[in-house]
């Protein structure tokens, strides 16, 4: 009820501060009986890892995960999967000019505000290498969906700040540090710079993610307030730094007539999917396709006006570590978000109906 | 978890269909002590209320509200209470046709896949009818929001289709039908040739909603999950043919440097609200900005292809009463929203940190 | 959150107080596609109302249910079926003397220092009546059980204060008022006058109640804290004026040695029954037994002494219409509380292992 | 849902097997700005060691607890406090032979009927080790509970086999290995010299505990089905082992009349106590006072009848370390849910009603 657990069948409950001797979660309602070892889960950690670029903080982290416990003899025994993940990499000092200061953009102040108490190395509770425990559950989940009904995730960014990335392919966004489903290699050329100019001026830049989920079953989702796309939206709202979430057309659908936006059917199936793949928050079987925008980073070089506990300006300049763009990181944890949901509603689907239908 | 209850500790669990006997909800957790009867909740959904002008459904529902229990003496005693509300216009003939068949962009198809049985009458519980018990219960919602802190909801349509509403200020959304917060006459005229020239095409079409919650206290929302932004999203995404939402600057942070979006503190206050009132999941105290994305009304005159349960094409075209732009009437369906959250966020506050403080 | 929603997935959500307009409740989570209507609720609702016998309350409640959604054509939908039950027969004034005293062995103390505010007309939510739409919902539950895998319930009074009355045979308890399981009409005759002494005496007395559910599936309940047995435990002490619960053994379990309990097993199935047909909280395809401790009514005729909201002493002599053993009409409630549970567990069997075994 | 958390607000979400790498859980709900440290929860933990006496098992585990988040500082953050313990003395061996077999009176059966596959190392998830996490989160409940309103726990046995133990006085409890609340120094050894001649039976035997929670406030406790009363009762019956639960007079009540039972008010308070300090599933303020009952250990050196995965008849006797009186140790672990329970009702107390009154 405070918050730290997703999902209502297949629940993740974390634990853990950016810079407290470890974070991690435990995993509950897992399905028993599916092959399972740390080597599915460290994969996904890598994809969402720091330190892999120039881009992004160069806090050292191996996020290397343990399971404690859930799996035997390498199956899952239906009992709850803990998992464990060492901080390393902890460097409190640089973080020592703000535990008095509430930086602007961050959750210093709430936090503050809240709690009476905050954590202040490295943003504590709030940073985003809160999101590591997540994407290693998701890794579960992405397994379990891909068995039962060929359910695959793709994402990539499809605007950094002002430059749009035309959608090329999926599998090219494996092979950029962007994440860019686009083998145009000028324009990862073009963002390179973008990134480089934007670390000389001591700022930050927000950027767009796409993700896409294929293969889905029909049928999954509530139809009142537990409605698929409401629970989509709920996971991505929830990721650091996200401001804005659309399904299928979107926030294009405000221009949009009903006889443009409305997804025709024919035996052949739905021609267009304005839907994004769901209907009365139930999904269709097409791919459910989901957008999310991406504040800039709040940390940035660049001096800034704010108070203290006691309400007195100051000005803070934030050195350390940090992702110019959060939104870089962000495409392997949204797709781990949107897994969670998909499985989450899976299993609510088989208490209610039985089991789903496989996907159209 | 069949997702027809809304809410962790102010819980709002709702019935019925759009063509049943009545629709109506339990609320639980709501404070003892508070002044409540019926005269409370009518007002709220009278501005729902569908027949209230020629661009909305001409459905004839007086929408009347009997509290069955919770309440004793004029006050709430800490028990459920519950609401009812009679269907009193079911013309059940009007969807004779679409028995069969799955209206293009409606919940047939998904409904039909999921249940293997769906109730066809007037979109049975997939109807916009059934945020009635929502707005009802959020009016007991905004009533003690305002008596503990002064909290305080507006909202307003801010485009219909193509045409951009310049926002004026929120009382002028009461005068004119479509919750334009504008006082320009020629623009109203404009909006309402633009929904006659509609109707006499049998077309429909979008809009974009904006809500607010002012002297909202500072704390609200829990860190990881459930963020108060991510329950926003949740709640608003839950909304009939709501396909985007933003917070605070929303999409227009994806091209924003975070000098310019991570708003400033002085020990005057914030200097801008690009956070939307909302700093790593909690409430900044500042006003709380939403804004969503609704999809042009399904059901239109215009012919449609489609396939019936069988699998075989047909052509659909829908009669019956339907609003042509269901965004007309979601202001007050979003503030309800807005206003459960809050709630229930104000009483998960008092679970584990005591009372709030009271609004900036 | 308040504690008026019984279950995870198949879901109560009761609402109403003795003698308010109506008391109903809201089941969600009903899988659809099963036939019903208000015949196949009202005989258990019959089964448990006032006024059938002279040993019960003399309170004229038909206890008719309306069925307001979540059926369509006879058959359920998957979407929350309401129930309402009218209050016919409210005498409000019966129960005017105490609305400013606390009648010994009733919630009045705790209400009013809970909520500083209580309905005093016939005990409001913690009257026994609100056991009524519980009992509606079990019925729904029942059906369903018995199709799925042939589950049926029975119970019946073992002991009336000192009285113990051995058992026969489950079909007798159908044939007498007090659900003894005994065909021993001089048995019978000795309840019924040690009842009429009481009611001279204008005094109350406890009682035992056993229940049993079988052709169960083995595999119910969830290892930990969800145990199938500690959902028992909790779903029965949740009944007004149960204060002991035993699974199985029970308390007979304290005396016993290990190779006396522990119930062996052979390729014909268990060897005896202490375990009361759950072993680490999981069902095991044996009968579930379960005995419950049920006080005497706490409202009687004997003068008794007590205090007034300001702390004055005062005595309490209750008048009106009140069960002189509550626990005759407890059977049916019981039964209820347990089918509920195995409802609740089959679909939560069903969400993480797929469809369970039938009974064994 | 997989029945993993205990709680509403303050909840314990555990994870772990007896002879896997690690056990702990994960507290979220905790208030903030309490002083905790590892040295709060060490000593209870402590008391519920194996090891500790001859009559226990001889398993060497410290338990010792590492506090992995949730603190800074020395207080509590109000953000999830993970705690992880881990396994020392596993040692499969002594297990081997029960990979194919059920053993009577164990959870072997009913896991591998509900999963399809089970880890049989030490009882896997359904060993009593499991109760380590949670009586580590009681300490900080405990903690919190007796800061805030004073409330204390006591427990002892009252029973060992057909030995009755007279009550004295809690503190003798810490005095001798069974819990004992008796200064009895001839009544101990004859609780040894039972215990050793089971031992050289090769049997084991049950037992009945009292738990008592004072200076409670008045209010805790939801009405219906969360009631206070309901809720001990799932707790209590959730321990390993407890086939029966008592609050109050409990069975006695049966045979009681309402003119003895109910408990009679005073200016000075309640004249006695047969509700076990609760009405109407409302906490009254009186001491809380529950009794269980534990069944004998299911795993004995006597040899029994069971069967193997195919159903082929099989002899099993259980060598290695076990507890011969499971509820030896288990008044701390009894202590331990109470004090769970009572923390939970405190914040949704709060959440609802605001602040509770402090105890009488």
């Amino acid at each position: 009820m405070s918050g730290n657990t997703f999902g209502t069948l297949f629940t993740v409950t974390t634990f853990g501060e950016s810079h407290g001797p470890a974070i991690g979660c435990v995993i509950d309602g897992c399905p028993p009986g599916m092959d399972l070892s740390e080597a599915d889960i460290q994969p996904e950690l890598d994809r969402r890892r720091p330190g892999t670029s120039r881009h992004v903080t160069q806090r050292q982290e191996p996020d290397t995960v343990e399971i404690l416990s859930g799996v035997y003899q390498g199956k899952t025994t239906g009992t709850p999967i803990g998992l464990l993940i060492r901080n390393q990499d902890q460097r409190s000092k640089d973080y020592g000019n703000i535990t008095e200061t509430f930086r602007p953009g961050h959750a210093d102040f709430t936090y503050w505000n809240k709690y009476g108490i905050r954590d202040p190395r490295g943003g504590g509770r709030s940073s985003a290498r809160l999101t590591a425990p997540v994407v290693g559950a998701a890794a579960i989940a992405k397994k379990w969906l891909k068995q039962q009904y060929g359910t695959v995730f793709h994402g990539g960014m499809s605007q950094l700040g002002e430059i749009v990335i035309p959608f090329q392919a999926w599998e090219h966004a494996a092979n950029n540090p962007f994440f860019a489903p686009t083998a145009d290699a000028a324009l990862i050329l073009q963002l390179e710079d973008y990134m480089d100019a934007l670390r000389r001026d001591g700022d930050s830049i927000g950027a767009k993610i796409d993700v896409v989920a294929s293969n889905v079953p029909v049928g999954l989702g509530e139809p009142i307030y537990d409605k698929l796309d409401a629970e989509i939206a709920y996971a991505m709202m929830g990721i650091n730094a996200v401001k804005g979430v659309e399904i299928g057309a979107g926030f294009r659908s405000v221009a949009q007539r009903g006889s443009e936006h409305g997804d025709e059917l024919t035996p052949e199936g739905f021609v267009g999917n304005n839907a994004g793949g769901i209907l009365g928050g139930i999904s269709t079987g097409q791919d459910i396709t989901v957008s999310i925008a991406i504040k800039p980073t709040s940390s940035i070089r660049t001096p800034r006006r704010s108070i203290d506990k006691d309400g007195n300006p100051v000005v803070v300049e934030t050195f350390g570590r940090h992702d110019p763009c959060v939104g870089i990181r962000a495409t392997p944890i949204a797709e781990a978000m949107l897994a969670l949901v998909l499985m989450d509603h899976a299993l609510r689907h088989r208490a209610q109906c039985g089991d789903v239908k496989s996907a159209q």
